[in-house]
């Protein structure tokens, strides 16, 4: 469904000469060495000649960042201590500009677009985009989260919208999401993904008591139950455990990839997408970059497994892809040294290897 | 000799409200909240009502980067792989334009000024700020440092720039440093000042063998020996293991806390000098903004020793203030959220609080 080209490696040993004969010492810019690298290799995949290369300056184009925004029925179950209704309040703010999101994406440079997947109370504004795939998902406790044809309706939808982005000459993607009760569905497809108990996976989400986080984890052990003859398939894993909003962000990142995109994933939420859409398409995480570990408990162990390092801990827990917005500057500092430092032989430096 | 005001709380319970009104869950924004709670105390301190208060909008002010530059007698007791000249042929890449910091201050809105505070071959440029207390300090392990005069010199030049700062309406400064051997100086300071051994202190610098490693730890055993009388005061402690630049560092710190300036703290070198500030006046670390925790050993542990948490790690061990200069833009979106985002009651959002 989605045929991503698995990157070249062909140009590798110019992109670490070039900047190991930067002005600083070797490997000492550290994670931002490796971003650089993996942004470089995703945008120069139609650069066919060394010389070329050589030549070539990648910038991020048009960065844009999705919100993609569900509801879950899961959470009339008592897993939040906030009602699905403010799902839909959040959308609003995010449409007048007044959530975190809107004021980092402003601040950074963000293009911000919002995504309605499915809320309870839909709302009216040209600014949103329409791609319902109902007004709330079944609670995934006692049911199918959604069926089989709303997923690949989801995928197809999330494909339409990253297509269109591309065709803008946008190169770089962040999704975020805003759904009450999403990361009970988060830490469910966790624990079905990683084949963990409950409890390693559920955290406080936006901040709930003890008591509630009791009954998260009895509600994740019981969707564990009814559906485990569903995780051999992340088509199945997704239409048992998932939301709406997390089927568009799956589909996004496999999308965005198969474009050549590069895509900065945010938390908790977006990182469970990232694992399913990794098991639909490995070569898919050549084009992820991991912005942020989050205060979630289980977003550590989750990176972890996933064998990679986010760029930032701020100890942010709050979504709409805050996480993966603040990570811009250091993707632009990642392209801003390897396009424009002085090597060694330009500065008259001399370069001293122990 | 700094005459720091203690920062006022008389508003803070308004601060907390404001951020607790957002449109989030309480404490979502994490590391964001603690950096806009300083910030604001900081730039608030001469708002005296609490209608002006209410009304207050704080914003960073030219935000300015000054790189501090001297040489090492030490680095020619083999702790470094670089030779001492290296020091001079980057303060000539700064003034071109081809070093890291230049690419990440002109990326990030940072006015960046180069200081002189003693190095081999001075550089004859007119952007260059001489400060030069020497061409290169005594090494540390068989002398002083420098002299107490040269540390009271230091702290006065720095003074003296911080003040031309302020006056231009500069409100928040960092500090980056250059200089061939300055590791080894940081690491006998922090052994002095925490009482640890040696090898608590000592790393790897800009990346040197395990041989160099115990050759650095030997010369900081022989400092620490050789100096043991001088380290109950913070200035004799200067002048015994210190650096131009470091001295520069420490006055340039207390010196921007006396004018109210919000202040960055980059990685190992300057949290020694933070390290160094603190002892002498306190109350400096109000003003302190920890940027970034680097590969250095050591770091981690001076920084829990201070107790204070940086807002990255991105396993910089490059110096020149660019793990500082890095960190703007989370100030920056500090503020932005503090300044713009909705609350519920703007935005029509239910407040929930379990």
């Amino acid at each position: 469904m989605f045929n991503i080209p698995r990157i070249a490696n062909q140009f590798s040993h110019i992109i670490a000469d070039k900047i190991n004969q930067k002005t600083k010492p070797l490997g000492a810019l550290g994670q931002l060495e490796q971003c650089a690298t993996q942004l470089v290799t995703i945008f120069s995949q139609k650069v066919s000649s060394e010389a070329a290369f050589k030549a070539f300056t990648p910038v991020l184009n048009k960065p844009t960042l999705l919100v993609f925004a569900g509801d879950h029925g899961v959470a009339a179950q008592g897993v939040s201590i906030a009602p699905s209704d403010v799902t839909s309040q959040m959308v609003t703010n995010f449409v007048s500009g007044g959530a975190a999101i809107n004021v980092f994406c402003q601040q950074l440079g963000w293009l911000l677009e919002v995504v309605d997947c499915g809320i309870l109370h839909p709302v009216a504004s040209p600014s949103v985009h329409n791609c319902r795939l109902g007004s709330i998902t079944q609670p995934l406790n006692t049911n199918m989260a959604m069926s089989i044809e709303q997923v690949y309706r989801g995928f197809d939808n999330a494909k339409q919208l990253v297509k269109q982005l591309s065709l803008k000459g946008c190169n770089t993607v962040a999704f975020g999401e805003m759904g009450i009760g999403n990361t009970t569905s988060a830490a469910a497809i966790m624990a079905a993904m990683l084949k963990l108990p409950a409890q390693q996976c559920v955290g406080k989400g936006t901040g709930v008591s003890d008591d509630i986080v009791e009954r998260k984890i009895a509600v994740v052990e019981q969707a564990l139950i009814l559906h485990k003859s569903q995780f051999a398939d992340p088509i199945t894993l997704l239409a048992a455990l998932g939301g709406f909003e997390i089927v568009h962000i799956t589909g996004a990142m496999l999308a965005a990839a198969e474009q050549g995109m590069a895509v900065v994933v945010d938390g908790f939420i977006c990182s469970a997408a990232a694992m399913i859409a990794i098991n639909i398409n490995p070569t898919v995480k050549e084009y992820l970059i991991f912005a942020h570990c989050s205060n979630e408990q289980g977003h550590r162990l989750m990176l972890d497994t996933l064998n990679v390092k986010p760029l930032l801990q701020l100890d942010l827990r709050l979504g709409e892809g805050s996480g993966a917005a603040l990570s811009l500057p250091l993707l632009q500092a990642s392209l801003g040294f390897y396009n424009k430092m002085a090597s060694f032989a330009d500065a008259g430096v001399e370069q001293v290897v122990s």
